[in-house]
């Protein structure tokens, strides 16, 4: 069988000037990186503003399990297959961290015959919006510092510095450092941590910024810092928020990729799923809208976290609707949930799957409640049998839920027709009623408990005092404005990632609250979140390598 | 007055495309970075192989002063001037640091009318290449830290680890550091320290290696620390060097841009010139050997530090010989090294400029004993006197050496004319006889004597204690088969930064080595170098800023 990078690089691409041209964008709109790479720039925007947008379909998944899903797979696959059945559709995804394709995860670009292209570029430096955004927080972390040094006239309190460096790469050795040693020309010695640029705010920032303005107001609304007395201070007030977006002013555009098939896909943002809203950007995401009939999207993790947060950040403050939402799950992942442990996943288990589908039911269910129709994808793996797939159909059955089994992974968007066709019926038979799930202007804590009961399943929800003490603070700055993000493992539907399938009873834990104020929402954390990873023990950077030809090889 | 930026905004710059064009490059053999920037691929150099090389000019100057001399503006403007005077000329520059440009210094692609041009992007992110060499110098380090994490089977000593991690950023905070706090899972703690892109060793490597073989085989080379019991650990040992390749893949490659008047300029690379060797890449010059009858290139600082290294170092390794090297001065910089404050260098004072321009007296002296034909370039001042200039008219007539007055700055290509003029007489009627100024294979401390008493001026050399034991170590490990690469202050032509003129019956004090391993120099360190720079009091980050149609503001 061959890799998913052997088989990207046996396909010719097309030039991305055509695939531009075949959306309908004029050549002055596209700033070309390389062949088969481009930024759309803000005219096409102006120009196409007063079209009717296509249908928007959010693809989320299940509970991510060891066993894999193939979210990114089924997306890409999804939008080969419209083209096959004769629809116009564009894909718009985030885009991959460098950091841990060096790591374990390989490549975030799909696999098999559904993939974005060139998978190479796209999960390495792409157009530079990382490198961009590591730069822009990384200069206001340095002028933070240099604030301190040059007498610190606004009085910030070095032990409550809230921005952190950060870097586009896995590296465990930075997740606790002290800096500003060596003595006084060397800076002010404080505790500190890096994280991982997709873990920024600033990179939350440029998915939910509208334009450069916009862009300008919510970096300068960063919450940097508290001074001695306890009253924040804004990136605004040490004066980044000019510089920090000059560096961001080509990141800020949209990237035009393809995938293996030539189905045009925007590619641009890339937020960490628990700490941030976990969506590609929303400018992407309104321009794919006005560009094809359909813009197939995807969210991170599990509907409990990506589509919560796509419907409840991202949708509310962009204007957003979904039409349809696609929940992918595979036999092998529903078995697991069902107790089967990774090992064991090819043999058959009726039973183990009939106990790990309510893991399904929630996500569907959940998608329920927000108003929008819901498909059910079955990313189909040669070991499932027809036993097995007679569960599902049941299931879906008793849910009154369309489903279809998609191959995309083998077989690219002929895998894929049949999914293709039952998203477009739903879509022209069930009309959506999309409502976030809180109203925008409730309590913090309401919010919360909102998300935990309807979505999570969970009895109710227990602050820590850290967590009221933090609630206080958010709330006096006006956090209670702002949509929450809960940060919770992505591994369960509760936040203890041991419990699988569909867990009750349980209490969700708010341990602290922190406010992402530049992005606008509040981010609420149900457990610790890493936001800096490691590498394994043999890390995947061992075997890439470049030939002499300039070919990469041993992504996957 | 306009601004540096105001003036490149005022400029219809040409596609690059038709740059390319006019090269004779063909458009496969272009990577196009938007509309105006584009990077050249392996295929030209393929291509051009056996044609005969242009002429090979440095431009290089006097000790830099707070006066400023222009070297950039007037390598840029030479540049331009040459078309104006019938000559198909190209420029071979340094690509600018983006850290500095919110520190005092501003831009770094010329001047005035002389400028290369898109400034804003060339001071930015460019395309790219300093994040990739950021993300190859740190995922190497990554690496290294999570050796010693998972068991350190190599026996690395944390105490001795030489690679540091990097960014291109002036962030005080990050000189001394202490990372992998946190206990177990969190890495092993150990004292480090950051340094800014460009002073890495990666960089060095980038900028000379002939391809990417040459490439992966200098970065596995990099010593990156000593084991227990004193022995070399190099980047291959960790299995580094592959991805590091793979993330430098485009990196490799030179970039095109233009300047103000469209004369095509490679700018590619741009490591120190204390710690590195401080030129553009080989691969640059090389390339831009066969594209055009004229290369003008320049090297950082002063010549003691720039063109020496230049000669002695890229040069040697890549068998390249400069037709012609110009000296730039200015009348106001050679007054201050005869001590006129900086606030009266307004005012004539032939007295002061008489016992000044000893210092231009060394470089050209200096230019002369590598056997290089030398051209004087008086970048002209308004405030410039008719007997001032009539004193540099009577050094360099008795230094036997061509000069011309430069006024790129204010008039573009027509005021670099007689320059131009000059330069190509001296390259038609001298023949460059050049020569390294010490041999391959002496031992490091008589190469270091070498450079110290040819070209300081030096008395002598002494080495400290620390310096003898790292001497020791170094030249076990073949450092006598490689240059020398000095770093030291550029203030001076002496070790000590406030010996301006021409200082003579010093001692060069080599405080320690250190073994450049994969780029393939020993660095004698003379004098404390700063390798990552701090942010002043007022940023030039506060006043940067992006307007709403995307233009930025600020950079200068």
């Amino acid at each position: 069988m061959l890799t998913d990078i052997e088989i990207a690089q046996s396909v010719e691409l097309k030039p991305i000037k055509e695939i531009g041209e075949k959306l309908g964008l004029l050549e002055e709109e596209l700033e070309f990186y390389g062949r088969y790479k481009a930024k759309i720039s803000d005219k096409a925007m102006s120009r196409l503003k007063d079209r009717r947008d296509g249908k928007l379909i959010l693809v989320t998944a299940i509970n991510p399990t060891p066993a894999g899903e193939g979210k990114t797979t089924t997306t890409a696959g999804l939008g080969q297959a419209m083209a096959k059945i004769g629809k116009n559709a564009i894909i718009a995804l985030r885009e991959p961290s460098l950091g841990p394709v060096f790591g374990i995860k390989g490549g975030a670009a799909g696999g098999g015959y559904a993939q974005v292209l060139p998978m190479e570029d796209i999960n390495l430096h792409f157009t530079g919006d990382m490198h961009a955004i590591t730069s822009a927080n990384n200069l206001c972390c340095a002028m933070l510092d240099n604030h301190l040094q040059q007498g610190n006239p606004l009085g910030i309190d070095p032990r409550r510095i809230l921005i952190k460096r950060c870097l586009d790469m896995n590296d465990r050795a930075l997740r606790n450092v002290i800096v500003g040693l060596g003595g006084k020309i060397n800076g002010v010695p404080r505790e500190d941590n890096f994280i991982i640029t997709v873990a920024s705010e600033v990179m939350a920032i440029l998915c939910l910024a509208k334009d450069t303005v916009d862009l300008k107001e919510r970096l300068g609304n960063i919450l940097i810092a508290y001074d001695y007395e306890g009253k924040p201070v804004y990136a605004r007030d040490i004066k980044a928020q000019g510089a920090m977006a000059a560096l961001l002013r080509d990141a800020i555009n949209p990237n035009l990729v393809q995938t293996i098939e030539g189905t045009p896909a925007i590619m641009h943002g890339g937020p960490f799923a628990n700490i941030a809203h976990g969506c590609n950007s929303v400018r992407a995401t309104r321009l794919a809208l006005k560009l094809a009939d359909y813009c197939i999207t995807e969210a991170g993790f599990g509907s409990d976290l990506g589509a919560e947060k796509f419907m409840d950040i991202k949708c509310r403050m962009a204007g957003l609707a979904p039409d349809c939402v696609v929940v992918v799950a595979t036999v092998r992942a529903l078995k697991y949930n069902g107790g089967v442990p990774k090992a064991e996943l090819s043999t058959e288990n009726v039973e183990a799957l009939k106990k790990g589908i309510v893991n399904l039911k929630a996500h569907v269910e959940n998608m329920h409640k927000f108003g929008v129709p819901v498909v059910v994808a079955i990313n189909r793996f040669g070991t499932d049998t027809d036993a097995e797939l007679g569960v599902i159909d049941s299931c879906c059955r008793e849910l009154g839920v369309s489903y279809a089994l998609s191959e995309v992974f083998g077989k690219g968007g002929e895998g894929g027709m049949e999914l293709a066709k039952t998203v477009c019926d739903v879509i022209d038979c069930k009309k959506s009623k999309f409502a976030p799930i809180y109203p925008d202007d409730a309590p913090v804590e309401e919010k919360i408990n909102d998300i935990a009961s309807k979505i999570y399943g969970a009895a109710g929800v227990a602050f820590t005092n850290q967590a009221n003490k933090s609630l206080k603070e958010i709330k006096a700055l006006g956090g209670d404005k702002m949509p929450v993000c809960i940060a919770k493992t992505q591994y369960s539907l509760s936040d203890d990632p041991t419990l699988l399938g569909r867990p009750t009873g349980f209490t969700v834990t708010i341990r602290d609250l922190k406010l992402s104020s530049g992005a606008g929402f509040v981010v609420a954390y149900a457990g610790d979140i890493m936001t800096m990873p490691g590498l394994p023990k043999v890390p995947a950077a061992e075997k890439i390598d470049v030939d002499d030809n300039a070919v990469i090889h041993g992504l996957f």
